[in-house]
């Protein structure tokens, strides 16, 4: 087998065989196989697309490219989320408490924020002396005892993937689905999971724009879920505007925490417990889908998922305290109100731009090397739909420095869009992929 | 400027502006890019093409990452000929004496073969003693003295290209349009020329099996070469059979001295006098091709281009006695026959396994590592539309060691269809594009 042969089979439209991805990814992986012919690969599948087939090939190439987590020795049906990032997205620390307090065993394995969409763990890293970086010990002694563990991705975890992530990075070959569809899936699939809750966004404030690439995107991943015997469903979900009011680290921890003592942000705490019943629905199909959602809102209303939620952040040698005593969270030393400048209704709020002035607060990273402000962010005052008088607050923007303060205060104010009529009302939930 | 931002521009379709391009090609020439982000770019171009605008920005560019030859201290106009690559092809060497008799100055700077297809280098080193490495000071010197002189690419000439095409061959971005364009016109254009005549093969012998790429190819070239005021036009001609009878290196060499002396195949002539007529009428335009092409055939006729052939090989230190004493060339030690296995027409004769036949017996390369045997080739003892009786001879192999004799053997005898209707007769230069 040569290289340089599959790449023109693939240049050519010709559909790989599962062997021939798999001598690829792994050659490659071990450095066998140099990055140009990689390069060259990769942009040959972003114009020449990969079929289901091969996508499930490369998907599984690079998940034994790495270690798979192994919990076969843990009770109870293993069941995680995942998010393809948006702004103010927080719906993880809610969803997963919900459904581990349920009794779904959720090992979640998460990333780190980058570009204008934030990321669970730099989320978590907020509460002072939560660890992220457990070892597979811990990890599974957390899930055993919680049902419900927190942490990043190790190097041992799909290792193709990372390298040809940072290829695609330098090469402009990020943006191609079934690319995109098996960097997610093979990371997900190594954490041992039953089942998988994808929760795809769209709009302005996701990297798919529309909802036709998104959907596409969806139905990819569920095919290799499908393919992999594997539970995978995916909700195509409005990115439009910002989840929730909050958008920063620290900001949206509170926010996590009012949600899960049933004082959160409508769209939130909606969102978050259709993901937590599509999780337990899957964990247990029999019981049906109006069950499980029965099931999450009394887990979430009792005030069972608020305390999973505070056990697991103890168990990972963080202060659950601060859920409650929010000063004990990172906290920002100046604040900047945007004020409506006419009025009217909120007809649209441009999440990507609201996403981008957060990072520019400090919130999130243009680079994986930036470190971050955990204090910062932004905090809406209205929503979309909403009718507000002249001169009213918009948002909040906190900040600890206030080099790009004012930038970030013209973005923010230019991302809300202010009409005469109210706008169409959008579903939250766009569409189920299953 | 980012390189990865110039990838995502042409992936998308975007038009590059020649300083991106020339960005692209220094830093890459240079090590600052590295061959990652070229393959990718390569691909992007190989997918989404490149205008008239940006290949001839690639083109100098390319041209630019290394020396030109200067020849404008040498009196009279300079035109070259180049061939895309064919079977049997030595017009080369009767055209360039004949534009060189009629006053034409021809620094032909030529290149090696590759895969079934001959190159000029290899039939001129054939003749014992002639010297394709001369320096830049005696190159001018022969030119000088005899209009006329043949040598090898330099390291110094478009070092991009050299680059560039390693890392297409690796990676199956050769089959380019826009890159084939750009690499042959960085190399010509790098001679110093005032005009050029192409001539774009076409059929089961070339690179360009179809017309209609050979017709776009050729119109590249000649946009490339009208947007930096050269005079560039470009012939399609056939190459569903071999050119002439003799494929292989000390072979060719006798058909080129027949052929100067107006004893050679008729296809092989009368493509030899129209390039011949072409160059001369780029060189002098006002006196019109018709002009031209007498003053070539007169050329000819007179044993005045044959003599400047014999004049250039003692300039470089070859015997010019070779061409009318064979026995001085490397000389084959045997040959084995090829019959008609029935009686009937030659319909086809397919080229490219001539041609890869030939490599078989030592005549190519398949690597340019690889030596090449000077002695072996084949010899056609028919061409196509002839009627042959069966058990005629076909052709003849000529060989020094027999370890793949038996399949070229078969190779070839598949290579003649024969068939009860004579065929289509068919036009030797199918198009001009100018």
């Amino acid at each position: 087998m040569r290289t340089v042969d599959l790449i023109r089979k693939k240049r050519d439209g010709g559909e790989l065989a599962a062997p021939e991805i798999d001598f690829l990814v792994q050659n490659y992986t071990k450095g066998a196989i140099p990055d140009y012919q990689m390069a060259a690969f990769l942009m040959a599948v972003f114009y020449s697309n990969l079929s289901e087939s091969e996508v499930t090939a490369l998907t599984l190439a690079m998940l034994n490219s790495g270690e798979r987590v192994d919990l076969s020795d843990l009770a109870g049906v293993k069941v995680d989320k995942h998010s393809t990032g948006g702004v103010g997205d927080k719906t993880s620390l809610i969803a997963a408490p919900i459904a581990a307090a349920a009794g779904v065993v959720v090992p979640m394995i998460s990333g780190r924020g980058l570009g204008h969409t934030g990321g669970t763990l730099d989320k978590l890293e907020a509460i002072p002396g939560f660890q992220t970086r457990l070892s597979m010990e811990e990890f599974r002694g957390v899930l055993k005892n919680h049902n419900l563990s927190f942490i990043g991705q190790t190097d041992q975890i799909a290792p193709a993937d990372k390298k040809m992530y940072a290829l695609r990075d330098a090469t402009a070959c990020v943006e191609s689905l079934p690319l995109i569809a098996a960097s997610i899936m093979s990371k997900k699939l190594a954490e041992g999971l039953d089942g998988l809750v994808l929760d795809v966004k769209v709009g302005s404030g996701a990297f798919m724009k529309k909802q036709l690439e998104a959907r596409r995107l969806a139905q990819l991943m569920v095919a290799i879920g499908r393919r992999m015997n594997k539970r995978v469903q995916a909700l195509l979900t409005d990115m439009d505007q910002p989840l929730g009011y909050a958008v920063g680290n620290a900001l949206e921890i509170m926010e996590v925490s009012q949600t899960l003592q049933n004082a959160g942000p409508t769209d939130l705490t909606q969102l978050s417990l259709e993901l937590a019943a599509r999780m337990i629905n899957l964990a247990n199909a029999s019981r049906g889908l109006e069950a499980a959602r029965e099931h999450a809102d009394h887990m979430l209303r009792s005030g069972q998922a608020f305390r999973k939620f505070q056990e697991v952040i103890a168990a990972q040698g963080g202060n659950p305290d601060v859920l409650s005593q929010f000063e004990l969270l990172p906290n920002a030393t100046g604040a900047r109100e945007i004020l409506c400048p006419r009025a009217g209704y909120i007809s649209r709020i441009n999440a990507e731009d609201i996403g981008l002035a957060a990072v520019m607060l400090g919130a999130g990273r243009e680079t994986m090397e930036r470190p971050i402000d955990p204090a910062v962010g932004v905090i809406l005052e209205r929503k979309v739909g909403e009718k507000i008088p002249a001169g009213a607050r918009l948002c909040t923007l906190y900040h600890t420095d206030e080099t790009h303060l004012e930038e970030a205060a013209q973005l923010v104010e230019d991302a809300f869009h202010i009409s005469a009529a109210p706008p169409e009302p959008r579903e939250l939930v766009l569409e189920v992929v299953q």
